[in-house]
């Protein structure tokens, strides 16, 4: 249920707040402003006001994309639940299709204004505001988890149902989307120039985005694209070639027990995944080590021993998956390092504002930027080419702050006026505290998303159950109440981190904040109106939607309503021990980041990063071999010939990661055919095979 | 069955009898002749006298891995039944340790005489020659299929046993196993300095050997080590990673359905063989293109449309793999495409020699060589140092033609009156007629295997059972004539194969051809001793030896026997048209001979050859698909970079095989000490993915 997104750095991560950042792109800065600039390639194209940017064919073909997207990504709600990143096919289809048009334009004359770089990405930012919807509306989770098939599914509660309905889903979404679009605009700045987040998927996107539109005659560049589109292509095929092998679960390349099968029951194995590779080879080397920290600390060592407690910490008769067990603290202690990490920086940022505020006031520093992290002037003098132009642009048609906030007081003002009317269980002062707290929650998972490219909406929303469910209690509707929180909070959160990967896109291709703000405006709108009408069509299609078993069993609509039941219980239904180890490792985030800024700079960059070591904790170490194979393939390739690696490192994880994202647009619509893979590639212990073995012999 | 060795041929196939192979190493010349030469670097190295080159540590060291791979070859012998070549790893082993010995004896001063190349060779031979005993033996096969054991099995002829026992197997292989020796002699100069065959593993050993010995100071040779050792590890480690998901049958990376399920059925597949992958990039592109077209010809086509005519051409009851049905067409279709190839040369080379001889013995031609194939004079003067040197050493030490003729007329005439007291359904009229054509089947193996690195061993000995049985018939012991001819053989037409693969690499290592023989006849009195010892070892240690289901099963022993029961029925209870066929294919594969005889050799160079096209019709065409995969390679390579495809082309086909043969000595100890694989990769259809998941859910 988690959802991936992603973004690529390239080469412009030279001084950095997070010192791990900083490091290992720092000796590459000389031969990049010779000959790595994207920016002087496109030097002599003019950049289009951000009101031309916005043209109605790009709407048009957005709305169409937007329908598209939505289709695949309700199916594969309804269906498995996990739903991949889908920028690069935005990118990628939309290119298409403004340049067949525009092709066709040219040749009979009537073209008007070319196809920019620009135009590209305000379509992608459009399709991923609104595709985004149809993730984050629930409609395979919480939403239809309130529902009345799912309820009579379960014992307990199953009377506190709420069937959907077009009219209620539709307002519920206009009300509640539009928040995460105006927290994402004060962060914008901070998370992409002060902090120079990597945004791996993102700033794939915009490599791929920036190579469809380089002007002839760059050489560099040229053979910069050929290299992307090699690997795209491998990467394509490879996906293609993998999906052969997935007929049924357990089957195929990313279940391959490449470590052995016990390593693989704890999630430890290379699961071939192309687009972790190229994750990997795009994110710092901190990140991947910590990744990999966290997953053996995780799965290798604590989940095996509180697993040796069972019957003892809590039952041992529970269901695997139940939040009451293992999978309980899997859940919580997560949360509880990213919590920890992400609230440190948030306060961090939010004193040094205050204080660059209150500087400010009083005449010093008029710069108006955030005067983050020991930025040194020496440092400041060396940005590169590309810094200068990108951060210029970014700045230029900025989006005030008193906008951003006046327009998120207003929204929330309405929605936790209007909300209750829809839900009376999720009362108006519970929804006021969850848009108090949404900001710093939202910048938490942005900033994630940042680092590693997974977006953790599902942690944070599963938050909300908890804590609004347990608030409310069993006796007034809890579980409703619980599950719309949910709601609430990931439509913020969500879209927070889908926008700030989006954001990363835009700076990477000299897009204008304003004519992207505009784009994810009327994207998220559409999302508001295509996604129930998408949801309603599958559920007035298939009767059986919901039933496990059927071909639609949304199997995580049961997950959220199971967690929101719990949640009613309070948090003294956790099992034992949880809480005690939540606040152990809460402070241990906070512990980290403090030992880091204290060491300064240069030795903070061996400290591993807590919300990088989080994510495995709950969802298992194979990405993290994943990347760190990227890592290592960078590392050696930067030993045998760095100039090579500099230059085309970026080029081969975009193609890579691009390649994969592609192809789950194809495979989806397999999917959506009913087309289903003919092999299945299975991985047996030697005792069950040779019981497969005589099963099938007799 | 099919027992696979290999050889390669680098650098010096440029004028050839064989049009096919000096076409693509044409133009690589130059080059070679100012980069390549291998002989310069050794230049100032001493080529040690025949004598010296036969040391007693050598022996010392070779009979020691005799024993050690007579286990080796027994126990796969009597498990599975599929022999890897060892040649690599009797040249590394030997090297590892004479080398550990020297250096010794270097330390204390006490080194009379430095480890030389040649020596290195002579070991590997040594233990080729006497491990090879071990499988055409027959311990796994034939000779064990005369055992009161399996023909307890079957129901025909049961009573037609003899047990094994440790005298009259070593008497038999004494008298037997010499004559292969004696007929490879004369064939040794043909195939390697007139046909300038590539025999693929014999050069990869080579290869190795001279890797090892290069002399300090060599930059390219370093740099060809350095590749060799690179992919040498990495086909080593691709080995040992494979060998953890093959618990069980039709596990692993080897039944890979990476072309889908159907195409697997039909044997094709690419097997991830790194060995078959190195070579294809050895082998001339038009074996490889052969190797597939007979792939394509026969479980494309043929197979395919025979089994439509199931119940009507044969019974459609049969067991599967009985020869009465569609394995017959299999196995005889083959056999005649490879005799029509293999005698059409034999005697186009005999009429040659005899027409030189009769030249000869005019006064004309003095030069004393055979006037092979249109060879034009402006090649031969272009002929390199590294070949002109070769051929010098090749041809300095000749043993003469005369003594191979008396030693096998000598040895035929012993064996043709001793057999027949040790198996008195073995009349001594049906060996001498062996006898009499052995020699021109020893030629066939011979050259197939140096073309493709197969030996078909088991093709020829099939052959001898069924001739040999049908003239015997049921009422004179048929069965057992049958398989003891079969004995007789595959002992001469296996160890033909196994010492021309020896005597290429001793021709790349400077070795003397008379050191080689002598080290050849003592490995072979050695095989005859310690085979039949540890065969023993096993009869005696494992009670339920070739009890199906047992631990070693030996399951070619029952196929043997019922081969031989089959042709004790005579020709006439092949399926329909099966002798018909036959008949086509060995016309067909004299006319492709006449074709490219008749072309010349510019044009030639685009005909198929039938001998490579035989392979794949018994064994299936995965090994085509993996040497085309290692040509696509080479060929992809040499269009980006020519000279470095040149230079280390042949290093990064020579460590991929030898890396892969090493890997079978470690597996073969594990397997020996039952240490067996943990995992299963296992590749279901949908269908029974679905039934399997059901089966293992309950």
């Amino acid at each position: 249920m988690e959802r991936n997104e992603r973004d690529d750095t390239k080469v412009e991560n030279d001084h950095d707040l997070e010192d791990d950042h900083g490091h290992r792109k720092k000796d590459k800065k000389e031969e990049q402003e010779e000959e790595l600039s994207v920016e002087r390639i496109f030097e002599n194209q003019e950049v289009p006001s951000w009101r031309n940017q916005l043209t109605l064919r790009a709407l048009v073909v957005s709305f169409v994309l937007s329908i598209l997207f939505c289709v695949i990504v309700m199916k594969l709600n309804l269906t498995t639940g996990i739903i991949p990143s889908l920028n690069v096919s935005a990118g990628l289809l939309g290119f298409f299709f403004i340049k067949t048009w525009t092709k066709f334009l040219e040749k009979s004359g009537l073209l008007k204004q070319p196809f920019t770089r620009q135009e590209n990405t305000v379509i992608q930012t459009c399709v991923v505001a609104s595709s985004g919807i149809a993730f984050s509306g629930g409609f395979g989770s919480y939403l239809f988890g309130m529902s009345e098939t799912v309820a009579k599914q379960l014992t307990e509660d199953s009377d506190a149902f709420k069937n959907p309905s077009l009219s209620w889903m539709i307002g519920f979404l206009f009300v509640v989307s539009f928040l995460g679009l105006f927290s994402a605009v004060p962060l914008r700045k901070v998370m992409i120039i002060d902090f120079k987040l990597t945004y791996p998927s993102g700033t794939a996107t915009a490599h791929l985005i920036n190579s469809f539109h380089t002007p002839a005659g760059a050489k560099l560049a040229k053979k910069q694209v050929r290299v992307l589109g090699k690997f795209f292509s491998f990467s394509f095929l490879w996906g293609f070639f993998q999906w052969f092998y997935t007929a049924g679960d357990g089957c195929g390349f990313a279940e391959f027990p490449s470590l052995g099968l016990k390593a693989h029951e704890n999630k430890f194995f290379f699961d071939f995944s192309a687009t972790y590779v190229g994750v990997g080879m795009i994110c710092p080397y901190i990140i991947n080590i910590s990744v990999l920290l966290g997953g053996i600390l995780s799965w290798g060592l604590m989940w095996p021993l509180i697993d040796t407690k069972k019957g003892d910490w809590y039952p041992a008769d529970l269901k695997p998956g139940s939040l009451h067990g293992l999978q309980g603290y899997k859940v919580f202690i997560a949360t509880a390092l990213v919590l920890g990490d992400g609230l440190y920086n948030f306060f961090k940022v939010l004193s040094r504002t205050l204080a660059a505020l209150f500087f400010q006031l009083r005449g010093r520093d008029a710069t108006g930027a955030l005067p983050v992290a020991d930025r040194s002037s020496p440092e400041t003098s060396r940005i590169s080419y590309d810094e200068q132009r990108r951060t210029h642009l970014f700045l230029k048609d900025q989006i005030p702050t008193w906008f951003a906030v006046a327009g998120y007081v207003t929204i929330a003002a309405i929605s936790t006026t209007t909300v209750p009317h829809i839900f009376p269980e999720l009362k108006w002062y519970y929804i006021l505290v969850i848009y108090i707290f949404a900001p710093a929650l939202a910048f938490c998972n942005a900033y994630g998303c940042g680092l590693t490219d997974w977006s953790l909406a599902s942690t944070y929303g599963t938050l909300a159950i908890f804590v609004i469910g347990a608030w409310a209690g069993g006796s007034h509707g809890g579980v409703l109440a619980g599950l719309a929180a949910c709601g609430v909070m990931m439509n913020i959160v969500s879209t927070a981190s889908d926008l700030s990967q989006d954001f990363k896109t835009g700076y990477l291709t000299l897009s204008s904040p304003r004519s992207m703000f505009v784009s994810q405006l009327i994207g998220t709108a559409m999302g508001c109106m295509i996604s129930p009408c998408v949801f309603w069509l599958f559920f007035k299609a298939f009767k059986d939607l919901g039933t496990p078993g059927s071909q639609y069993p949304a199997p995580y609509a049961t997950v959220f309503r199971n967690m929101a039941i719990l949640g009613v219980e309070g948090f003294s239904s956790l099992p034992k021990n949880c809480l005690y180890l939540c606040y152990w490792f809460f402070g241990a985030a906070i512990l980290i980041n403090l030992i880091k800024d204290v060491l300064g700079k240069k030795r903070a960059r061996f400290i591993p990063n807590p919300m990088a070591m989080a994510i495995p904790f709950y969802i298992g170490s194979y990405f993290a071999i994943d990347m760190c194979v990227g890592s290592l393939i960078l590392f050696i390739w930067e030993k045998i010939d760095k100039a090579k690696a500099d230059a085309f490192g970026p080029a081969v994880a975009s193609g890579l990661i691009c390649g994969d994202g592609i192809w789950t647009l194809p495979s989806s619509i397999l999917a959506l055919a009913g087309v289903k893979p003919p092999i299945c590639m299975k991985f047996l212990s030697r005792r069950t095979n040779a019981k497969v073995d005589a099963f099938l012999g007799s």
